[in-house]
């Protein structure tokens, strides 16, 4: 009798609202993202989408240029009441290499605040390389929510609007992370091979501890550059993470991995510098090439790294033997982690770094 | 001291090495893979790389034709002594949607044997949406290699050649899975939202098992006309698994299912069929209407279920809940698994389908 009641009532809900949608639904007003709250951005900077402002820093690299205009793990903050949500926005034209979904590259997803956590609501798919419009999430029930929707990793934001019910308001709610936490890196720290943007794994840090992880992952350009060393060391930060080893070569690894490190530390005496091992390695599973220069890496990272400890207490170093698991499917290309390989990642690196902050009080 | 020689022998390989890519590389020959072995494939048809001859079955739905052009689950089995291996290929014109990359929709990804498992050994990552071609893995050691080139999963396989080192020889491996578990779904068993073609659950199931398992999945359209269950059913199967909820809408659940279910019994009175509850209800988080619809769905196919088992006791359902998790990242869009939820989806449906079949002496 009851599997009867429950039936009938389900049959009802999913009938009444099929009817809702086959009905005209409310119009929908759209709001310029800039009159709400941006997240994870290092510097308060014009313009508004990219990472930094690269005119300020005449003399970083071309590539580190073009890529801070890539909005990696900035997200708005915002509250409304309206039960669907959707997006208008403009990329760059440029179209995702063949490791990354278009939704990681050129679209955004959504959480909202429930349970004391953030739970995924629904994705803005791109339709064309330029300009979409998607409806994010809709049929939700009424009532105020806190919304997190991450940007495009790997294109630049050119505008966004978000759109919600006429009827419904929207607000700049507060920057949701605490503390300031840098990572420094490579195409991975950027978001490849994730495949929406909050599965980056910066986004994941911050959405699971908290903390406000800034995403400075340059895309094969995070080659530690005395130039980005001078720009990044000045940055207010509570802790620095340097995930940048897949790229440089072993001779840049010696040749400026300790100045990076001391131009952080002149301006931070104290802060915890956490770096992580090059986990760009199941490359090497067959290609002996790719193998010895892994290990050549990681030879002379340690090297430099145990050089440092002994006069730097607050120098750390995560190694990633086995970080993406051992059955090599933790990848998209034996490079890139996919979502199951940021996820074992994760299971270390999360309570590793967690572990490090609490000994500073952070 | 050991250290200054692990590190010298790790210099002069690297240097070798990177020499040897600086120098002239062997020639490449081609060879077409219609040469080789395929598996995967439920019919011994033609054309070549779809999954079945469409001219065949008239009464089937469209899509379901059009579907079928597609290589999801087909792969390559090949021996070679080739020190590289790479992919020269054509699919159609057809672009990825945003859940999915280029290289699992229309690129390749290529497993070795080694220490008796699949290795992963590298991607064909496509350069256009019609003809590539791309250096899978070089730089391994010689030796006889057992090859596994999965095709593209989502786009139409045109043409396949695959290059070696011109001194090495390829030639076709056996199959190397036994017994056939034909798995009939929607784009979830097709491949969607897998980084890579060897990600797809099947393919991870074939791999890990060693039973082959032929995936039939048709994006948006597993929805169990009977035309589609005159077409499974006939074929030599020692078990079926019907990964389709998804795709029907409840009404069509209730009037499909028992027929489908019917019509295979009929040619196989006593094989496992293996119903697996819908796993595509993320959206359904904060989307009420999808929860409600998903609810529907488990309601009518556990009632429809629940009847048959009563005569058939050859027939198993796997139930959803938690099957990708519990934190709402295992999908790429609320719908589709990324490689991090057919993982999670594996570690449960792995070892229940092992159970079953065992207890046929499968």
């Amino acid at each position: 009798m009851i599997q009867f009641w429950c039936r009938l009532f389900l049959v009802c809900f999913a009938l009444g609202l099929t009817g809702k949608v086959g009905a005209q639904q409310p119009s929908v007003i759209f709001t310029d993202a800039r009159r709400l709250t941006l997240t994870g951005k290092a510097w308060n900077s014009q313009p508004f989408y990219h990472r930094l402002d690269t005119a300020a820093y005449p003399a970083i690299p071309a590539n580190v240029k073009r890529l801070a205009t890539n909005s990696a793990g900035l997200a708005i903050s915002f509250k409304t009441n309206s039960t669907r949500i959707l997006a208008r926005w403009c990329t760059s034209s440029h179209a995702p290499s063949g490791n990354m979904t278009g939704i990681a590259y050129e679209g955004m997803d959504l959480y909202i605040q429930r349970d004391n956590r953030w739970q995924y609501a629904g994705v803005a798919s791109p339709k064309s390389h330029t300009c979409s419009e998607a409806t994010i999430v809709e049929h939700m029930a009424s009532g105020d929510k806190t919304c997190l929707l991450f940007l495009p990793t790997y294109d630049e934001t050119l505008s966004l609007e978000i759109g919600i019910d006429s009827s419904a308001s929207i607000s700049p709610a507060d920057n949701p992370f605490k503390k300031n936490i840098l990572i420094y890196g490579s195409s991975i720290t950027q978001g490849a091979s994730a495949s929406r943007p909050g599965l980056a794994y910066p986004a994941r840090l911050s959405r699971e501890t908290g903390y406000n992880f800034i995403n400075l992952g340059f895309s094969g350009s995070g080659k530690m550059e005395p130039e980005v060393a001078d720009m990044i060391a000045p940055l207010a930060m509570d802790a620095y993470i340097l995930d940048c080893l897949p790229n440089p070569s072993p001779a840049e690894i010696l040749a400026r991995m300790s100045n990076l490190i001391h131009t952080i530390r002149r301006f931070h005496p104290q802060v915890p510098i956490i770096v992580i091992q090059t986990v760009a390695r199941e490359k090497g599973t067959f290609d002996q090439q790719v193998a010895a220069v892994v290990a050549l890496k990681d030879l002379y990272s340690n090297q430099e790294i145990k050089k440092l400890q002994e006069q730097d207490k607050h120098l750390y170093l995560i190694r990633a033997d086995g970080l993406l698991g051992h059955d090599q499917e933790g990848t998209t290309d034996g490079i890139h982690p996919n979502d199951l390989g940021f996820d074992r990642m994760l299971q270390t690196i999360r309570p590793a770094i967690l572990s490090i902050l609490s000994r500073y009080g952070i």
